[in-house]
């Protein structure tokens, strides 16, 4: 079959790879239909991953069919439709027991496209089936569930439940890539007061008030002075981090106000400047997080029932064979306003549901 | 009267002021019967709390009669014995309605000994008494229930009760003066399986122990390596900052497992690093915050009924009238063993009551 892989720091290719088996009893094998990019991806090309060995099929996200599985295998059968989710389960470990899945202990955790093979190929060996794909619904089509393997977990989970949104909230999302549109979705569930999104990129300040944003800032414009107008001085309830860098983290603890949350959902390769001389008497609560995917049974029933639009994020959807024209398309969204490719079996389309057409 | 003015870094003494009367309707004045001293007042004697004006009459905790009240007072009279609380609160404010007395938006918050005139003095002046005085039960003596004025409700709100402890937890105590002590004994109430308390100084590891510690650390010795060692290399399910420093700071975010708590209580002047680049994927939550003092009923009547072994942290007694030397005793803690200090109508006393005898 054909894989797409990793060959250390700025080399890749889609190539001829072996096809997978089952090696455990515990596992799947699926037949990739869909599958996405993540940012995360382009960081383990730079070679900001160090885990991730050379030869390793990357990718963490897919939709697909259940070809085989092993003895032990009980919630899915061949021919079963499924997701394959960024996170793998043992199911027995103490991390697993209290749902905290992305910490897995027992061999699990992201390790798809990490650790060991993953889903940008033809077919995917999935460890603990069981607790790591999810049945799919018929309603829902690969492009619109395939964001629900990691990006509306994660932008949920660790953004939006980790942040504490509450009815007439004020929420500040920092970062209007990806993962924040998807916090602003998934924030606008809890009816806050109002959701404003910072951003460097006009074109995603754009998407981000077709998504549900009520006010947008350019961060390098003062953000922090808008949402201290808007709340009376005070700052905003919520506020998430959705970059990964120390200056937007050191932006969203200046933007949260006293009693406030600053949920971290950007992946860092740097420390940053905790402002604990003002920060101390704040009573502010900053958490982080990898996702534990236990919130996607939740989200694809939305999802199912039409209440979640994950597909607005897709911008563009190529043949799996264009597996390196998607990459680069990802990879230069500041030109080609990418937000989240789908590659599967449609045809090469720019989709940009949010531009007046 | 006499109090204890601040004139400015390195000024202060015991002198003549002018009796407090009352201003506001809802004003109590309190004849000061004990008070103590906390590590905050030697951070304003420095000069770091650049806030507090010279001519302050100092401190923030105290035991005393009422002796006036203003025409809207309705929960304390004349005669009554109350407990002067750090936190002030109008609880009229959104901050006060939510619970959030510190944060106080009306006029309240800690304001006693900084933004006004403060309880080491032989009268002091309590606006918002209805909620900011609490009256006292017989049964508690001055000694014991002036640490519920301040380091009690702080240890156990901002420390335990944020920090989420739990039945079988590991808690890491990082500093083991009287904050980072009051969470010891505040953390045993959740029947945590270990307590761990580190410090530079054996003699506060030695109160430590007496008070519910389980195991010690110096600080200077990996204590992250003992942690590790005692949690099969997971780390401490909450790790409570109990000193104020950027390096104690960064040692609680190493001792702290994956989806674990870093509950910050100490006062800080500086920044610390924040190493999100090991943290982003962790899920840890760390929390900071001025104590709101909403458990200080509840611990009141804890340690009434004798549950609650807060005078247990006084190591020195003094008349009023010695509060010179009383600072002097407490500022050179290092030397003099000093945890808290307090001046009232008792003799001038060394009491170590988990020392052996």
């Amino acid at each position: 079959m054909k894989g797409y892989v990793f060959h250390g720091p700025g080399q890749s290719a889609w190539e001829d790879v072996p096809d997978p088996g089952v090696q455990e009893a515990t596992d799947a094998i699926v037949r990739v239909d869909a599958v996405t990019i993540c940012g995360t991806d382009l960081h383990i090309l730079k070679g900001d991953v160090p885990e991730v060995r050379p030869g390793t099929v990357l990718g963490h996200e897919a939709v697909g069919e259940i070809v085989d599985v092993g003895a032990d295998v009980r919630t899915v059968r061949p021919g079963d439709r499924v997701l394959v989710s960024c996170i793998t389960a043992c199911g027995r470990c103490r991390s697993c027991r209290e749902g905290t899945y992305g910490q897995c202990r027992g061999g699990g955790g992201w390790i798809l496209g990490h650790l060991i093979d993953g889903t940008q190929a033809e077919y995917v060996r999935v460890p603990y089936a069981d607790l790591s794909v999810h049945p799919l619904s018929s309603t829902l089509d690969g492009k619109d569930a395939v964001l629900l393997a990691d990006i509306f977990p994660t932008s949920y989970e660790v953004g939006v439940l980790n942040g504490h949104v509450r009815p007439g909230d004020t929420v500040a999302v920092v970062g209007a890539g990806p993962i924040g549109l998807a916090a602003v979705v998934t924030a606008r569930l809890f009816a806050p007061e109002r959701i404003v999104a910072v951003d460097l990129a006009a074109a995603r300040l754009e998407a981000a008030k077709h998504l549900g944003a009520d006010a947008v800032a350019d961060a390098r414009e003062a953000p922090e002075q808008l949402v201290a107008d808007l709340t009376d001085g005070l700052g905003a309830d919520v506020v998430v981090e959705a970059v990964g860098a120390p200056e937007a983290f050191e932006l969203c603890t200046r933007m949260v106000r006293p009693g406030g949350h600053v949920a971290n959902v950007g992946v860092h390769g740097r420390p940053a400047t905790l402002h604990l001389e003002d920060l101390w008497i704040k009573n502010v609560t900053i958490t982080t997080g990898l996702v534990d995917t236990y919130s996607t049974p939740t989200l694809l029933r939305m999802a199912s029932a039409g209440r979640l639009p994950t597909g607005q994020l897709v911008t563009h959807t190529f043949p799996m064979t264009h597996m390196e024209e998607a990459y680069d398309v990802f990879a230069r969204a500041a030109d080609t306003g990418a937000l989240k490719v789908v590659l599967g079996e449609e045809p090469h389309e720019e989709v940009v549901p949010y531009r007046a057409a």
